[in-house]
Order: C-alpha cells, then structure tokens, then sequence
C-alpha cells in the first residue's frame, strides 16, 4: 500500500529555498526536453544543459520545456538561475509531498499539481507530482518519471495551424491541466469499477474478506482526497487571477476544467458515501450469518440434548425402576422421544428458523 | 443497479470541443421537432435537417426546437454553426455525465439538468440528461430518450391566448424547469413509499433480508444527489443572472422554483437521516434476534445438562454404589431432577428469560 | 405514523397558479370569520362570501379575517380576486407540503408556517401549515383545521386598550407567530419527557424494545426538523425586510421570537444528540444482555460436560474395567467430579464471571 | 439527572413581557445588596425595596445591585419600573430556562450567562441563569441561588484604589463575566478527570458498566453545549457593539475573554470526540470479552462432546459388542480418547486460542 | 497518557494579569539567553538578570532573548516591565495551557504556539508551549524546557552574510515558526508510521489488542488538533496584519509557511479518517473471529449431539430392546451413526464450513 507521508527529516532545519530532493528516485538520469514553436515551424530537441535552452529559443516563439527526474539538484538550480525562480518555488518543485497549489510571482505563475494513474497488478493508484512554470513565454514543466500523458499534446502540436500553435503558453498550460484531470476520471473509473464489483459480492454474500478490500479502498479515497480537493481551489485561483499570463480567451476553457474538478470532487464523495455504507452492509451480513451459524447449533442441541437426557434417565441402573421392566416401555419411550423432538421442530417451524 | 459512472476513456487527450457521445444510445434515430408560434398561430414541424428551421422560423414568434437522441454528431455540430455555439456547449450536451449546470454565453443560456423517472418494474431510477439552451428568439432542447414529460406544455402551447403564448422564451424555459423538477416529486414520492414499507417491515420484525433493501434505497440516494445537489445553484444563477434573456417578469416564478429546489433537496436529507436510522433499528432487530436464539439454547442447555449428569451418575457400573439398592432411589433422583429443573426454570423467570 | 411526503402527482404538468388542494380533507366545510376592530370598537361575524367582509371592513380600522379548511377552492380564488394575491401565492396556500418561507410582495406579506401539536392518544406530532398574508389593513390567517390556539389572542383582543387592538397589523401577525412557536415548546416538551422516559427505561434495563420507541422519536425528529429549521429564515427576513408593513416598533418583538426560534432547534439539535447516544447506549445493553446469557451457558456447560463424561466413561460395559470393583471407586469417582467442577467454579470466579 | 427543558406550558399564549417566573424556587426569599462606590468610599447594604436604591446612589458613583432569588414577580417588576427597563428584558429575566444572549437597549445592555458549577455529590453538573443589566451608571445581576463565586470580586472591591474601584462598570461586569467562565474551566476540570478516570477503566478492562457512566458524561457535554456554544456570540458582539457604555479601555480584556471562550467550546468538543472514541473502545472491550467467553466453552465443548459420545457408544448394551470382552479394550478406549483429546488441544494451541 | 487539562483552580477569582504558572515545572532554573547581531558582529551572553540586556543591546543590530523555564514570576515581571508588556500577555505566557494565537499590540507582536515533540520510549507526543515576542528590535522566545530545536538557526546566526544575519526581526521570527513547524511534520511522521504498523497487524490479523493502539492513536489526534487547528488562524492573521513590524518582503516566507500549515492540517485529518476506518475493520475482525469460533462449536456439537443420543438410546436397560439381541445390532448402528455424521459434514460443506 502506498505510504501515508514522505520523510522530511532530512530538511528540518535547513534555510528556506535549500534544495534537497524528497520523494523516491524513479528514473536513473534526469532528461530536458525543449519544445520550440510558434504558428510557422515546430522544434523539438533534448538538451543536455539547460543553457542550451537559450540557443532554441527564438524571438515571437513559445517555448515548452519538459524536465522529468527531480533528484539532480543541479538541473534544478540552473533553471532557477536562468529563468530567475524563487528559491522558494525550486524547493517546492523537488519536493514531491506537495499540496496542490497556485502562486502568482508576476513574472510567471508556479502550479503544483498530481498526476494519478491506477496500477491494474497491483490495483493502486500511482501519485506523480508534476509542477507548472508559466510566463508569456516559455513553460516549464517538471515530473518525477516518464510519462506519456502528454503524448497526444505532442501529436497535436505537429499539426500546422491547431489551436495550440497559434495561441500562447496559457492555452498549452490549459490543455495540460486538462489532460492531467482527465486521466483524474480514468482512475475514479477503476475505482467505481472496484466499488461496483466489491458491492455485488455483498449483495451475493461471495466472499468473506470483502472488508479488507473495501478497507484499501476506503483508504484510497482518503488518499486521493489529498489530492483532489486542493484542486477546486487550484483552478479557482487561476481562474480569478489578475495576472497578463492568463488571457481572457482561456476563461471559458478555465471554467470548463473548473467543472471538471467539481465533478472529479464529486465523485470521490459519493464513493466514500458508497464504501461507508458497504460496511453497514458487510457488518449485517457477517451478523446474519452469525444468527445462521447460532439457529443450526440451537435446533440441533435443543432437539437432542432433551431426549439424551431421556436416554440418559433409563440408563440409570437402580434397581427398583418400573418401566424398564414394562413391555412396551422402549417403545413408550421412543414415542415420547418422537413427541418431544416434533413438538421442538413445530416450535422452531412457528418461530420462523426452519 | 445504475452504474457508478460513465465511461470518458475515449476521449482523453481529445481537444475541447470534440464532439463525442459518452453514454449509451438510448434511441435509433434521432428527431428534430419545432414548434414556432406567437400570440395569433403557431406551427409544428418534424425537421429532416437542421437548415429548414430558418425556413419554419418567422418575425416577431418564438421557436422551440427539440432535439431527441444525441449520438448523431452531425445533427448537434450542425446546430453549433447555425446558432453559432461554443465548442464547449456541444461537447457538455453529447457528455451525459454532465453535473447540472447554468453557463451565461451572453448571446444564449445554457442549462443542463438530469430527468428523473420511476421504473416500477425494478425500482430503479432513471436518470437522463437534458440541455436546454436559451436565447431570447429560441429555445432548444436535447434530451436522450423520447420522453413524455413535456406533453402538457405542447398542449397548453396549442391553447390560444395560454401564458406560453404570450410570454418569450424564458416563460417556456421556466415551463420545461418547472415539469423538470415536478417528476422529482414523483420519483421521491416513490422512494418515500419504499422508504416507509421497509420501516413498517423492520418495525413488525417481517422480511430478514430488508438491509439489502435499505442499502439499494441508500445507494440510490448517494446518486441522487449528485443530480440533485447542484441544483440549488443552478436556479440561483438564474435567478441572478444579469442576462436580458431572463425577463423580471419571471422573478415570481424562479422564486417559486427555488422553493421546489430546496424543498426537493430537504427531502432527500431527510430520507439520508431516515435510512441511516433504518440501518440502526435493523442492527439492533438483529441482535435481539440472536439474544432470542441464544436464550432459547441457554435455557434448554442448562436445564438439561446438569440433569444429564444426574442419570449419568446413576447410569455408572461400580459395584458399590448404595443408592441403586435403595427402594425409593430412583423416586428420589427424579425429584432431586425436578426440583433442579425447576430451580433452573425458576432463575430464568426472575431474570425474565422466559 | 406520519406520512413521509403528500402525493403531489395530480398537479404535475399544471400552468403555476392552477389551484389544487394537496393534503387530507381534515373539516367538512371551510369557514370565513372576520374580526374588524380598532382602538374604540370590535365586531366578530362569520361571513358565507368573501364579499361580506366589504361591508364590515372599515375607514380607521384593522381587519383579521381567518379562513378555516383549504379544500374549497372557490373560496381561495374569491380571496385572490378581492385581495389581488398573486395566484402562485394562492397555490402554495393550498398546498399543505409547503415548506415554511416568508416572501415579500410590496402590497402585503406572504408567511408560511407550520402549526404543531401532540397527540397524547397516539404519541405522534400532528402538523398543520398555517399561511398568513399581511398588509397594512388586513391579516388573513389560512388554517387546514379548527384549531383553539389562537383563542387567546381572540380573547385579548375583546379587551379595550390592549396593545393588540391599538398597534397595527404587524403586532397582531407578530402575535400569532408567537403564539404557534410557543406551542412549538408545548410539543418539544412532551418529546423531551418522552426521551427522559425511555432514557430512564434503557440505564435500568427495563423494557427490551426500547429501541423501536426511540426510533419513533428520531423520526418525528428528523420530520419536525424540516418544520422548524426554515423557521429561523423565515424569521431573519421578517426581520430584515424593509417592507413598510413592519414597524419599527415591532423589531424588539421580533428579535425575541427570533430567540426563540434558535432555541427551539437548539432543543431539536440536543434531542438529535440524545437519541443517537441512546441508540449506542441500547446497543450496548444489548451485547451486555447476550455476554450474560453467554456466561451463564458457558458456566453450566463448562462445569457438567467434563462430570457428565467422567460418568459416561464409568457407565461403559468393558469386562475389564478394575475401577468399578475398587470397594470406595465410586467415592473417589464422586471426588473427582466434585474436584473438577470446584476447579471450574474457582476459575469463574477468579475470570469474574460468577 | 438534570432535566431536559423547563416546563413553559404556564406561559403558552400571555402577552409578550408577562412576567412569569419559569424554573424551580432555589431560595425562600428574595434579596436584593446594593454596593455603591467610587475610587474614594464604598457602602453595602441590603434593601428592603428596591426605592431604598435611590437613596443609596449617589453622583459620581457606581452601584452594582445584586438581586438574589427570581421568583417574586413585585421585585423585578419594581427595578423595572425603576429603572425603565423593557418588560422583554423582565420576561427574559424571569425565565431561567433563556439561551445565553447580548442585547444592546441603548440606555443599557443586557447579557444573559449560565452559572455551572460540580455538584461532587451526585456528579452533576448544576446550571444556574445570571442576568447582566450594564449602564454607565449602574449594573444590576440577577441570580437564582445564592452563589459564592463573586466573593473574590466584592473582596477586591473593598480594596481601595484597585482597578475596580477606579474603572467604571464596564470593568466590573468584565470581571463578573470573567469569573463566570473561569468557573466554566472548573466544571470541565472535573468532567475531564472524570473522562480520564473512565478511559483509565477501559483501558484495563476494569468495570463493566462504564458505558453508562459515559454516556452520563456524554449527556452531560451535550446539555453543557446549549450553554456554552452561544457564549461566544455573546462575547463576540459585546466586542463589536458600539455602545459607549463599553469603553475602549476595555477591548484587550474582552479579546482575552473572547480567548477564553473559544478554549471552552474547544475543550468541550475534545471531550465530545474523547466519549465517543470511549465508546467505540468499549463496545470492543465487550466483543472482546464474548470471545473470551465462547472460546472457553468451544474448548471444553469441542474437547468432550466427541469423548462423551465414545463413552456413550460403550456403555450400549448390544450383546454383540467385541470390543466390550477385548482383554484391554477399557485400556485402548482410554487410549484413543486421550489422543483424540490432545488432538483437539493441539488444534487450539495452533489457533492461539489456548 | 498526557492530561486533557492543566489545572487552573489557583488562578480563579484572581484579577486579570495577575501572574501563576500554570503547568509542571520542567525545569530547575530558568536561564535568559541574549544574542545581539547585525550584518557584522553577533555577540551570545547568558544574563542573571533582565537588566543586563541593556547593557548588551546595542543600536543598530537586533536582540533575541530566549527565556527557558516559566515558572519563576520575577523573570518574567522583569521582562514586562523592561519592555513595556501587557500584564495580560505576562499572564498568557506563564499559563501553559494556552490556545496558539497571535495578537497585535501595536509596539510589539505576540505569539503562542506549541512544540510538539515525540518520545519514541512512551510513544507519546510532547506538547511544550512558546511564546514569542516580537518588535522592531528584539524577539523575545519563552520555552517551558531546554529544548534543542532552534540550534540549526543558531548555527546559522553566527554564519556571516546569512540571511539571518542581514534581514530584521521578522525573518527571525519565520525561521522560528518554520523550524517549529517541521518539527510537526516529524512528529506526523512517527504517528503515520504506528498506523501503518497497526494497519499491517489488522490487515494480517496479527495481535488482538491492537483497538486499545488505535485508541491512543486517536486520542493523540484528538489532543493534537488543539495545538494545530489554531495554527492556521494564526499565520492568517500574521499574514494579514498591517503591523510595520512585518516587512513585505516576509510575505512570501509567510505563504510559504500557510501552505505547510494545511499540509499538517490535512494530514491530521487524514490520519482520523484512518483511525475511523480501522476501527471499523478491527470490530470486522472481531466479529470473524467470533464466527469462526462459533462455526467450531457448532460443527463439533452438531455432529456429536445426535450420535451420542443414539449411543444413549441403546444405553438404556429396558428389558424389552429388541435391537440388542439382533446379531448385527452394534455393526448397523454404527453404519447409521457414520451416516449421520457424514450427512453433517456434508451439510457444513455444502454451507461452506469446512
């Protein structure tokens, strides 16, 4: 199961803005890729230094450039440097226990979001931190691993006289954000699959260990809140900042993701209102079975345990004990047997547990 | 049962305002009506094609033009570029996953909304989808199914001299609301009944299995509020919408909606209260039910356990055991058996067992 | 026990403003009684028309004109024509599954409310809606029922120089808004002696059903509180209204009802906490009545099982068994079992069980 | 235990500011001390009647007038006569059963406080009502018991030059009101030592009744809330109004006693969510001991059901039974039975039942 | 466990700013550390007195004062006097049980915040309070205990050119509130490890008294929120203050701290949905266990109840047993026993028992 917190231990005490990487190292060698382009011509090239950067770029161009590993302290800092990023902003960036967030630092617009995508082996969902840098001209992105969600944007881009060429690095960061929340339902999808499967085996009474489940479920849910709820108020910042990055063109589109993310929110809370009340159903079915298991040893023992003791009666060995000697005791006494065992059946028949 | 969610996976990385249909196709064909009238005639019309409407449409009369069946992406892009629509507006109407929503385009008003009905055959409930957009020449309606539900409107329309003849086109939007949200009354009406028939089998102790019922009631619930909850909001911006569209004329009338609105959402809380309740009482039945059993076998076991002893006792072959010689030996253990048992009996009826 | 919702399914597709009574028929015929009175004068008449109460209302003075039973719609439509009341305004005083709501109509003042009271016989909270319209010369009172609660302000009125019959029209309406929350406490008294009662029955472990008679109160709880929590709106905007219709003579009037209404759904909100820690509290006494039971099981079932097969070993028929020749076999075997069952009783007794 | 509601069917339908004395007699006789001072003298005195007053008051002063015992209707009708006092403010006096509240009448404020204190006895907490009248002139307290708690003030009072005796009366009803919630800290002392005391129980599986001591101490949290929850508000707007009867001077103090305040309804909710959490603990406490209790009788049950029954088969009385003539059948039976025995022993050590 | 509250007896009745210590007292002696710097000297000294502060302040540079050990009165009245503090800010300083706030006096700024440390032996959380004053020219910090959190931004202080060293008042007050601000995210760390740890037991359903673990998990929870709820208000407020003491230039430091705030605050409330959650999978576990226990019984006693009637019926000694005499009489009783029981188990498989 996924952790609940990553280990800041190392950082207490340090200044503000000290980079240090918090999180697990999960690609061997950091990479920059840079994205060049504006209505006439696209190019796309992998840096080796983030110097490089400043030879691609071209006067009335947008430049998108994609860092993915986070643990080189040194691509970070040289970003920093050349783009003049508070110190503050790079810290956030390499530490990958954010909260969702917006901050307006006038000359660009810094958004941490989480990028979730559901293991089917191992049935989890994967929380990737991806950070925004967003200026009039350029915008940086940075992930924790490679990552191919932004692979139709790619495409798009190619295509001569898309939308996305033609207008500025506010509509490429709109297009991320809503590709990053579209795969937020894919993964909700997985979930209400889980969900609708786990339900119907309660429903069935299948199997027993149907809680554990529901269990890892829940506790997805609280998971996935940390990052989700964060969000409306993410978009909401964005949506009514006053900053000229933002142009007015985005604000229908900016209101379309914000509806996204109040659907997204939604849903979480209905899948936690569905999980809470799978309990109360898996809790009376464990309960019901118990009554079963009770009403079976009940009819048996009330049945038998009297006429033992009546069997038990003739067993005794006095001497002086009339009806052993009667000749059709053994059978009065089956009779009374049989007797006694219906009118113990009728009872149990009447009470409804046969 | 309804399913949790919608399937949105095909339209990842697609661009806004590509036109896709998420949801099942409810009808073959689907069928343009318009109905275009004014104080003195009206005329209604079954369209092959989107264009005739400009034929239908004349001076000084309102149209209303419904659309039925939204998998045909061609008939809804060709409303988009004869009434000059956002992309966006399109996609949310082909979407029925939709949250219930009120957008002000300047131009036109664009509401979504979710039909409920009542299938008396497996007692569930039907949800569809239902955009409504609203200029001050027309009103256009796109539902998924034919439905019935705005039949009384098309017969007052054919009243001369009747307020829809009258009035704009708010009028009958508030109409199509209004009918909209009556048939929720309908539906909780129906869940009420439910609700109160498992609550008379609980109270009464009858069916065991009424949990899985109060579960279904409940998870319908959890459902219908994600319908139902954004409604609220989505009359009070129209209510405070600056549009000229919406005459002051409709205040009175959107008040009154209001009122419905919320009426309608302290139904569902209160039926949320109830069957948390319900879930209480049917723990408790059970328990008491189990205390019932274990009574029973308690009652049986320790009566007749120690007077199984007893005649096991005498039932031993030593050689020397006086009491088997003695006359009235066996007299005296049924007495002394007797006398336990009703000892026993008596214990139980102090602790008001029996 | 109460109904959850009326049947509102003949009004659906209806224009706004068609007038249908929902509700039961509680009175076989509707009333009219008018008191016209001022500072020197008062005169009480039972009118058969609406039209009478021209020739009675006078110059200089105050007119309260209550109409008991909603079902004669001819009798609410003469009111709306003599008083030109908005015809939505008519329909929801007809409609008895109002929620309580004050709105503001510039000529008069629109209140609905619910009247409640208890029925000793049956347990239960009978709730009426009352619907008052106000203007500076009228008050009009809609009743579902015949009702004695008003006759106390009846009575003052016919008292010369009350401050009823020498302030306007708002104390008057000030005067039965009191008068209906007052009988709200009258209600939550009789619920709070209820809870004490049950309350008392669960700490001593009286009854064992205790839990259906707190479920009734939760209910009623859950349907008074869709009474009662608009209240407090409905009062602000009494309040807050700048209707001329409302003296400021009349704000340190209403800042007191508005005090009481707060404790009234203070006592609801208390009431609510109560009866879910009764439930726990039941819960408990439960699981503490099955302990008991179990122990007594185990206790007997524990101490005899083991005797009863010592015995049984003795009463086996093997030739060769040397113990049930030894001369004092059957002493040492009653030892032993005396012995084991001493053991079992010390170990109860050390667990606590005994 | 402490009642819900005070019975208020006495007041149903008297007009507003009829002075009816709601809530038990605590003392036989009304008194009324009146301690008259400035920064140079200071005079107590009992009255008689409240007239004596205005021989007692003089310039430059400031009187604090204590008014002990709610019950006679002549006295508070008198200083509200004297005094100008609204016949709201009188009623609201009289009826011990009023919701914490702060009015602003201009000439004076009127605030209205519960007094609690611990009953050690009987574990109670005791809530008395104390009204507040503040002017520039005078303060007037009205109590229902006689009540020790403002000693530490009237001592200090008798101080010369204290703050007390130079601040005017603002001062003193902040020191009145400050010595009333630091009462409050001692109640929740006690219930919080109560708490910890009852945790204590849980934790070692001590008592068994201990539910019903939480739930007292829940019910009484719950009662607790409906005085304590409103008193922010109180301290909040005497904070905001701007009546110059509160000086400037006095705003740090009220900010501490805004602090206090909100550590109180802090405290109170720590101890809802601890009670609750209590509960839970317990009802697992009490499973816990079911498992105890039918694991003890499973194993004794399940080790000689199956031995009692091989005893029963050789104790029949077949006449063709070998095993019986076997020359160490007896010896054998014993054999088997020990082995099956140790198997069902060796069965529960696995399960870690033993 | 750690107390629900300080006792605060001593300090009823007391007038306001009177100065107690309210708490344990941690320490021996209190010592006053003084640290004078500027851009480019910092000089350390351990005072005896207060007044020696003044010997070391210099113009131009800025004071920190630390004050360890609360409980002698003079200090802290020296301090008051030496720097002009609000005898009612003495008095929030000596009382350990103080809610975190922060508050404006215009020349300096006051805040309270708690410490929060975790003693691995106990696994208890430690809560020691701080309060920091701060003007344009001093900080003053008072701590209950020698407490080793602030060393790294003493070893910072004495690093030339740090920012520390250039920047004012307010940067040192940040360092501090973020120093002790991840020191919660430490303390979060460990709690979130112990429910991962229990977490794990569950799931595998390891020790069984795991609930009384979760108990005190949730108990620390319930008494951390106390100390960090509050926090968020705090730095609202000191974000929102127009004081001069805070420079702009904090302002980002300051959002940077907010942010790490509702981090802590989300985790807390993570960690309680958490709880919640296993609490209710500990009580499933429970109810398991119980199940399969009674299956046990009920399997074992169910099939040998009956047998052994059968072997108790020809254990009987009536004379007249035909069955006795017949040749096979023992071989098909046994046949019939084995059938019997083979019938059970087959039972039981069926009903997936076994």
């Amino acid at each position: 199961m996924p952790r609940l917190m990553k280990s800041k231990s190392k950082k207490i005490g340090l200044a503000p803005g000290t980079l240090i990487h918090i999180g697990r190292k999960k690609i061997e060698n950091a990479t920059i890729t840079a994205i060049n382009y504006n209505e006439k011509k696209i190019e796309t090239k992998e840096l080796k230094e983030v110097k490089e950067f400043f030879k691609i770029n071209k006067k009335d161009s947008t430049t998108w450039l994609n860092i993915t590993g986070l643990h080189e302290t040194s691509i970070i800092e040289d970003i920093g440097k050349a783009f003049k990023i508070h110190s503050l902003v790079l810290e956030d960036i390499m530490n990958t226990d954010q909260r969702p967030k917006f901050e307006d630092y006038d000359e660009y617009l810094f958004i941490v979001l989480k990028i979730l995508s559901y293991d089917a082996k191992t049935n989890n969902v994967i929380t990737e931190q991806i950070s925004i840098l967003l200026s009039q001209e350029y915008v940086i992105t940075f992930q924790e691993n490679e990552n191919r969600i932004f692979s139709p944007i790619i495409e798009k881009l190619n295509v001569e006289k898309s939308k996305l060429r033609i207008y500025g690095t506010d509509y490429l960061a709109y297009r991320l954000l809503d590709i990053i929340i579209d795969n937020y339902f894919l993964v909700l999808e997985k979930i209400g699959e889980r969900i609708e499967f786990f339900e119907e085996e309660l429903i069935n009474e299948g199997k027993q260990d149907s809680l554990k489940e529901i269990y890892k479920i829940k506790r997805e849910n609280i998971l996935l809140r940390k990052s989700v709820w964060p969000l409306r108020e993410v978009i909401s910042k964005i949506e009514r900042t006053d900053s000229e990055i933002i142009t007015t063109r985005s604000n229908v589109y900016l209101r379309d993701l914000h509806d996204h993310t109040i659907q997204v929110i939604d849903t979480l809370e209905t899948y936690r209102d569905m999980t809470t009340s799978m309990i109360d159903l898996h809790l009376s079915n464990t309960s019901n079975k118990m009554n079963e298991i009770m009403k079976v040893l009940t009819i048996i023992a009330t049945i038998f345990i009297p006429l033992t003791f009546i069997a038990g009666v003739y067993g005794m060995n006095f001497n002086n004990m009339p009806e052993l000697h009667m000749k059709y005791g053994y059978y009065a006494t089956w009779g009374i047997m049989i007797f006694i065992g219906g009118l113990m059946v009728y009872y149990f028949k009447k009470k409804d547990w046969i």
